[in-house]
C-alpha cells in the first residue's frame, strides 16, 4: 500500500484503535488488528506508538479531545438556562445514539473495565478523561442547583457521576441487547429524575 | 500438587474464573491463571471444560445461581411490602460493597463488554443471566406499581433495567476510581429517584 504522510497515518492509527478496541476490546486488539483497520503499514505503526499500551494512552487523550470538542459544539450548549443545558445534554445523548454499539458507546468505559489491575496508566488516562467530561457536567449541575435546588443535599458532582453511570451501565446492556433500547429508557428515567431534583413541573407521559 | 475430588475441582475453577476474570478481564485470562488461581492441574481443567470458553459460559450460568441465592436469602428479601423490598435491594448493594472492584462487581457485565461482537453464545450467557436478575427485581416493581403508582408512564421492566445500568455504571468508576465511593452515591440518588416516582416522602436530608 502507498504511505499516508506521517500526520496522517498517525489520526488514522488512532481513529482505528477507537473503532477497534471498543468492537472487540482492549486484550483482543493486536497491533495488526490496527494496521488493517487504519490501512497503514506495522512500520508506520511503531514510527508513531512504542507499543499496544502507549497507542491506549494516546487513544484515550485523543478521544477525551475528540468528545470535548464534539459536544462543546453541539446545539444544547447554547441554551442559557443551566437546566435547560442539563437536560439538552441527556436528550442529545439520546439523539446520537446511532449505529453499532462500537459508533455510541465510551472508549473509556471498555478499556478501564479490562485493564484497571493490570495497567495503572491506562486506568489513571481513562479516569482523567471521564472525569474531564463529568466536570463539565457538574459545572452546569452546580450553576443550576444554585437556581431551582439550592437547599438539596446532594453535591453537584455526584449528580454528574450519577448520570455517567446511568450512560456507562446502558452502554452494557446495549452491547448485552445488541441495541439501544436500554440507554434510551435509561435516559427518560435519568431525565425525569432530573427534572424531579430540581422540582421541575412533571407532564403526565 | 495433590489433585481434589472431580466435584470440587470443578467448583475451584468455576469460582477462580469469576475472580480472575473481574480482575484482568476476559480476554487477558489464561487457562494457565485459572488453575494456578483454583489449585488443580490443566488436566484437570480440560476434564472438566473443553476450552476457556467453555469456561466461561459454566461460569456465566454457576454466577447467576449462586447470585440468585445470594439475593434470594438476603434479609429484605422477608420484607412484605414490595416497594420496601425494592429499597431494600438498593440499601443491600451498598452494603455489599466490601473488599476490591473484583470482590462486588459483576461478572456478567465485564464479561460482555469484551465479548459481545465476538463471541456470540457468551454474550447471550450474559445477557440471560442479567435478565433473569432484572425479572426478579421487575416483578417487585411491578407489584409496588400497582399499589403506588399505578397510572405512572413507565414500565416496570425500565425500571428495572434502570436499576441495574445504575450499578453497572458505577462499578466502572469503582474500577477507574479505585473504590466504591461513586456506587454509593449513585445508589443514594437511584434511591431517591425510587422514592420519588413511588411518591413516597422525601425526608430533607
Amino acid at each position: 500500500m502507498t504511505s499516508p504522510p506521517p500526520h496522517e497515518s498517525r489520526k488514522k492509527l488512532l481513529n482505528a484503535a477507537l473503532n477497534v478496541i471498543r468492537a472487540r476490546g482492549y486484550c483482543a486488539t493486536t497491533v495488526d488488528d490496527i494496521c488493517h483497520a487504519a490501512g497503514v503499514t506495522k512500520g508506520s505503526f511503531f514510527h508513531h506508538f512504542k507499543s499496544k499500551d502507549d497507542l491506549a494512552l494516546s487513544a484515550a487523550a485523543f478521544w477525551g479531545d475528540m468528545t470535548e470538542g464534539f459536544f462543546a459544539s453541539a446545539p444544547y450548549r447554547q441554551l442559557e438556562d443551566p437546566l435547560e443545558r442539563l437536560l439538552g445534554y441527556v436528550d442529545f445523548r439520546g439523539e446520537i445514539l446511532r449505529g453499532d454499539a462500537p459508533d455510541y458507546t465510551c472508549l473509556l468505559g471498555t478499556l478501564v473495565q479490562e485493564t484497571y489491575a493490570t495497567h495503572p496508566d491506562i486506568r489513571a488516562a481513562c479516569d482523567k478523561g471521564m472525569s474531564t467530561h463529568i466536570a463539565h457536567l457538574t459545572r452546569d449541575v452546580d450553576a443550576a442547583k444554585k437556581l431551582y435546588a439550592p437547599e438539596a443535599p446532594w453535591s453537584a458532582e455526584s449528580v454528574g457521576y450519577f448520570i455517567q453511570s446511568v450512560l456507562q451501565g446502558a452502554f452494557i446492556f446495549a452491547k448485552a441487547k445488541q441495541g439501544p433500547e436500554v440507554v434510551r429508557e435509561s435516559l427518560a428515567h435519568l431525565r425525569r429524575y432530573l427534572g424531579l431534583i430540581f422540582h421541575q413541573p412533571q407532564s403526565a407521559n
